[in-house]
């Protein structure tokens, strides 16, 4: 997967291998699940005789927004480097997928409580219905729409499955309120994108901002459930960076790791006030024919959730938007997209602003 | 321990943590051994409000010479970052120390084939002393003059412990012909170090080059095992950087995990030919009385190998005797000092030059 992706990334670069300065790997947890850390060298036996800098990032389910901004401090000293987000969950000789998953999270506050991510996010939901008074039918909407933008992602997960909204809402319960459907799957996969200093033709794509955020582990340590700090955190810096502000996205990717996160995000970033976000769903706000498409490559729901990859794979698609390369789910005129990419549960928060160059 | 070391470098630093605009926390195991990934998070818990970018980097052995790397691509952007290397080994909750350590080798060629890391560095042991016709009690000396070093150093693991000569050639073999005492120990421990682009003031200590290098991961894929190139590699464009040669170097540190390792450590930074780091040891030249004092807070062998702090503890101890601070390890007019931190059976090598300011 790491080596497809790369030959991918360098062919659409029209670069050589020989041209990348130094590469960052983001992955989540190849430790517990494939018995393999030391990464980096495990890349650079791909690319014998290289001997480059690489190596790998770990923040988590953001484990690719943090790769990132290690890459872009990089460029400045670098002209060239690559990043590259890969997880291998759907076999494991390791611990179960749960298990290692439930890492993201406080050894001693969480996991021991049996605090995993779908218990976590099932407790944010449940806060988040009683306080908005919401129902549970716009968290499946948020996992309808997302599927439906899935089935048209070749790359997606779940590309060409249609999902009715009678299996979503008759699908198994997970972590009250939360179903099977409002989870993103088990997923194995790989992105690779090239970041350099130097113009290199006219599909770059410029990197107008990329933070992130860092907040306390556990849920237990939080005063608000309902919202993200590291999330708001991490958008103000990006658009002050940036210099746009929310009217200015066009599209936007966001972390719906639960539909319940989906939400969140759209809160965080400030598309909305806090409880106001069902609303933007109801009302087809979100939809590819919306004001802010979102998730438009199927969300973590829908396109899938290699962790390490995730917000990789995000920022891939605000790209493939922005260039006008997404075939049957193109958006018309993307000029300038965002991408919200969460570690655990709101531990981490890397947020990107990326622009036509 | 983070807490501690962080406290510890904020107090030598007198600065406060609200001056940290960046925290690289360097780590190897706490998946596997302590169920905690995520710790970049983690260390967020332990500074409520703050919500820095915190980010954690892992390079197998080399976690922190790699972490130091990235901290520095990062100054640039940032006035002043922090870099912690943290290892908690002793007791795990998860899988064998033996088999998390294995992670560094490749699942597949390494750990499959019972190539654990001491049954790696035993090959390459064999192999250096056929090719070189020297016997084992070169080895035993290395041992003998770091738990000698050691036994001087308060925060070392085998501090105040007298290690005889006897006691090392009578120690039960480990991997054929490395015995107990040819390996380092399972540490616990966390190093924080404070890189600036700011003057503080007269103890500041100037990294005068830092840079590391990957290789292929697997020792079955090399041509050669008696040198590791990435450390070759490494340390010639450290050398590069910081504009000084083998001759400035007034005090070394080496990644004596296994005694072989100081061997190659020896030719592969330049000290003397390959195949001749026997005579220096021999000599007495990397005694604290020689030439070329070597681990003077006793390696990894004698300081201990808490994996993730163990580049870091290096750097300390140079940072140390520079200062002039070492008590009573303390070496004479340390003005230039060169570390050496190797990850997983040489696949990644992080050289380190620190000069007075």
């Amino acid at each position: 997967m790491i080596y497809e992706s790369m030959c991918n990334a360098l062919k659409d670069a029209t670069i050589s291998i020989k041209d990348i300065n130094a590469i960052f790997v983001s992955n989540f947890l190849s430790g517990p699940l494939n018995k393999q850390l030391h990464l980096n060298a495990l890349v650079a036996s791909l690319l014998p005789g290289m001997n480059v800098p690489i190596v790998r990032i770990e923040a988590a389910c953001a484990s690719s927004g943090a790769a990132l901004k290690q890459a872009m401090y990089a460029i400045g000293s670098l002209k060239t480097v690559m990043v590259i987000g890969v997880e291998k969950m759907t076999q494991s000789i390791g611990v179960k997928q749960i298990d290692a998953l439930a890492m993201a999270s406080d050894q001693l506050l969480d996991q021991s409580q049996g605090l995993t991510l779908p218990a976590s996010y099932g407790l944010i939901a449940q806060q988040y219905m009683r306080k908005y008074e919401i129902d549970h039918k716009v968290l499946e909407e948020v996992s309808f729409i997302n599927h439906k933008n899935a089935n048209l992602n070749p790359l997606a997960h779940f590309y060409h499955k249609e999902v009715t909204k009678e299996m979503i809402n008759t699908s198994p319960l997970i972590a009250s309120p939360l179903n099977l459907y409002d989870c993103s799957p088990i997923s194995d996969g790989a992105v690779a994108i090239i970041i350099s200093s130097e113009k290199s033709g006219d599909r770059d794509i410029e990197i107008l901002a990329s933070h992130f955020v860092t907040d306390s582990i556990s849920i237990t340590q939080r005063g608000n459930l309902t919202s993200f700090k590291a999330s708001r955190l991490a958008a103000k810096k990006a658009y002050r960076e940036a210099e746009v502000d929310m009217k200015d996205i066009d599209i936007l990717e966001v972390h719906d790791c639960f539909t319940i996160g989906e939400l969140l995000a759209l809160e965080d970033l400030g598309f909305c006030n806090s409880g106001e976000a069902s609303t933007l769903v109801e009302d087809g706000y979100v939809l590819p024919s919306g004001d802010l498409p979102v998730n438009t490559d199927g969300g973590l729901i829908g396109n899938g959730h290699p962790i390490g990859a995730t917000g990789l794979a995000q920022v891939y698609e605000v790209v493939t938007q922005i260039r006008g390369e997404a075939g049957l789910r193109q958006i018309a005129n993307v000029g300038v997209g965002m991408t919200q990419n969460i570690g655990g549960v709101g531990g981490t928060a890397a947020v990107t602003i990326l622009g036509e160059d």
